[in-house]
């Protein structure tokens, strides 16, 4: 059988003279960049850069949105704005994101939730109604970028968007889908080769086996990885490798989840 | 003869719970709406509020964007950046805009940078170029606001872009072409029916008479009224009625502005 | 019987062009100012006037700090921060009020959480024990003004604060001594003489009279009035008027609260 | 004959996630710490972080004030300000950071401006008075670190403000003793050795020598070194090491500074 799957990583996250991660070699390794739009780290200089970046190495480009706190880099739960206001915001970042990938020739084709807006919209209907909504009112074309099995697939499902099913290579999941909670010990995988093999196994299985080993039937179209430190690029890199090695095809999931939705 | 003009007033420039201009007033008197993009004032729910109303009242939408200074309001020059540097944070805030434009079923047809920054480029080549190579660079139908005679208009043409010619109801004109300095006594005017004569007259004359009273030969696409305070509204008002009462139609100006370039 | 009573409002609310409130009126009817710090609100040009003229008429001045979230007025909660982290935020809010009020011959004499922090705190021992620290970290002469029977004001014992106890004037209390919740019909009081009275009646029985009739024993030192609208001026207006006609002196809490700490 | 210099050097440089520069191997190099306030860089964790550090190492602690411009960590000059309104923008960032070193049982003990702000105040007496002046309505008792020669030392002198003279170690001067501008071939010295040499020179000299070879008479109370590259804390380290291997104390200014205004 002939597998195939994107890989994503979070890029674009640094702010005027502040740098994060390794985008650089990132974009060496992954297939789709999820690049950060003004709110909670990115400005619009790392935007274009990045997305200029990720035009040279042919890799795709989403946005990803998140909450206006670039102190808290999107990481706090920020509560009482209404889902569609938390949609404009959304839409805000994109469209600003779209506009800069215009200008050097590329496309934004997907959109990712990041940090605690994500964790929120991942248990909350309305809140991730009122994003798949905003997205769907930028580009109904847009891909959405979703956990399987939680809130936002469902309402990307209710928009009527394209998806793209997302697993974290260096996390385990609970049996609600959702990734086990940091705090918990085992929750974060530092082995690379034991994570890649985790991967393998979901895109083989297509399942995501939780905690407590419970198998939750889950397409992956695309694996999130990190750059942020010298460790997680080097997972990163032998995630890459040992898909490969095992004959899975590292690629844009595009295409895949058009076809799929 | 004929004649036909449009008018434009900033609009959106609240942000968060802070609210400017009375937006609800203009949108009945003008027929182009400068929308603030975030960075100078303007939030992405008072920027869908006002693309909204502003697709109710059939008034065109365009992008207004200004330096990274919401405490400045934008009105405080901001040197360092590199022309297209510029040029980026004006690609951000035009593609902000177009989103939520385009999430209301409405559109961006013009761009209109804002305080500092516009009065910086009007007397500066290479950043009005960096930022009409940056409006070209998200659409080249795009067309762009500006003060005949500047340097801003001579970017313009040279970025092959449409352009609207715009002149200030409220202001004296030096002698190239540029605004009196509000510190120069009677470099304001705040009698109406004077604004709205003198508006007149440059339409007739298709001229601006500086303070010399040398005329700048000058097409005038548009005219820029205010809505910061009642007094503004009121002269805003009354430049209307007076154009209208001596035959001046009062339309958009993208069509003839199209045709003219 | 002798009665005295604080009267304080938040002041100081604008940012840069943006302006909020009627200050000076409330100016003449307060005896302490809720200075904003320039988180959710204020600036260091609008502290500085705020200070001054609070000096001139001779209005106690107090610290009011929030969430560094100006987009929502510090009014959405904010979560994970840890209380000390929370601390650190306030205590460079009291600063930077302070030093502005030693350069105009002023003092901060207190501190009134705002917002959603002043919520937060109001029922989490943790996080006010947070506050009440930092407060007391920075001089343990500054006064906690807090809500009689919440988390507020057990830290404030627990850090040895002296305290000055708030009720609002506009305002229904539940059973647990927090306010009854904004959605609920008759949260808010639009009468002036109601809330007048109920203030009054307050004062009197030294005990707060929740919704379902019981009595919260809370000696009373200071009452909150607004002035964001002009029928909140009227209405802190009122309530002062209706006090002074019943024998209630106004005055600044300071030393009452530091003799019944 | 004995000789004393204090070396100075910016800290707490950092927003939020984001790191700059070696605080802790600076805070074994240096005597005086010059710590960003929350405008151009810093945040209150990170300076009440470098407070608490600064203590632990017995180096003194100055406030850095900057523009409000995160985006352009402060490089930027930002017109239309009026002096005093600089004056508050100064005065709110001492406060804050006196209320953070009181909180750790540290004080601040000197003012340093910042980046665009300290470049366009060495040039305008009247920026520099503001300045000035805000530091003494603070605290009469702060210490001014100033180029001497240019417009904040005057500022200083007229306010009353006992003064710390400074020089750059890794910087040529112009004959008006200002720093050659960055952009000049040879303005910024690389060469650990040289640099010290250059310092020692100064000490010796009681001047400056300018490119053209010649000398401007200067007290030098402090060195200013940099943190933000490993070459630069190799250079600090260089620079105080040749300084001690000759016989130069390093100590704070606070006394000599005193002593001598």
């Amino acid at each position: 059988m002939a597998m195939a799957v994107d890989l994503n990583s979070d890029m674009g996250e640094g702010f005027g003279v502040y740098a994060l991660g390794d985008d650089a070699a990132m974009l060496e390794i992954v297939t789709s960049a999820n690049v950060a739009c003004g709110f909670h780290a990115g400005d619009p200089l790392i935007m274009h850069r990045t997305v200029e970046l990720a035009r040279a190495k042919r890799v795709a480009v989403g946005a990803h949105p998140g909450f206006l706190d670039l102190w808290g880099f999107g990481r706090r739960p920020i509560h009482g704005d209404r889902p569609d206001e938390v949609g404009k915001l959304v839409i805000y970042q994109i469209g600003a994101l779209q506009a800069l990938a215009t200008s050097v020739g590329h496309e934004v084709t997907y959109v990712k939730v990041h940090g605690a807006l994500a964790n929120m919209a991942a248990v909350d209907d309305e809140l991730a109604d009122g994003i798949a909504r905003a997205v769907r009112q930028v580009d109904r074309d847009l891909i959405f970028m979703v956990m399987p099995g939680m809130a936002t697939e469902r309402a990307g499902e209710r928009a009527g968007l394209r998806l793209a099913r997302e697993v974290y290579a260096d996390r385990t999941y609970d049996d609600d889908g959702n990734l086990t909670s940091r705090k918990k010990p085992g929750a974060v995988i530092h082995d690379p080769e034991l994570a890649a093999r985790r991967v393998l196994r979901m895109l083989e299985e297509e399942a995501i086996t939780t905690v407590t080993g419970a198998k939750l039937p889950a397409r992956v179209d695309t694996v999130c990885v990190h750059g942020d430190n010298p460790a997680a690029v080097a997972m990163a890199r032998t995630v890459r490798a040992v898909l490969e090695t095992e004959g899975v095809a590292i690629a844009p999931f595009s295409g895949a989840a058009a076809a799929g939705s």
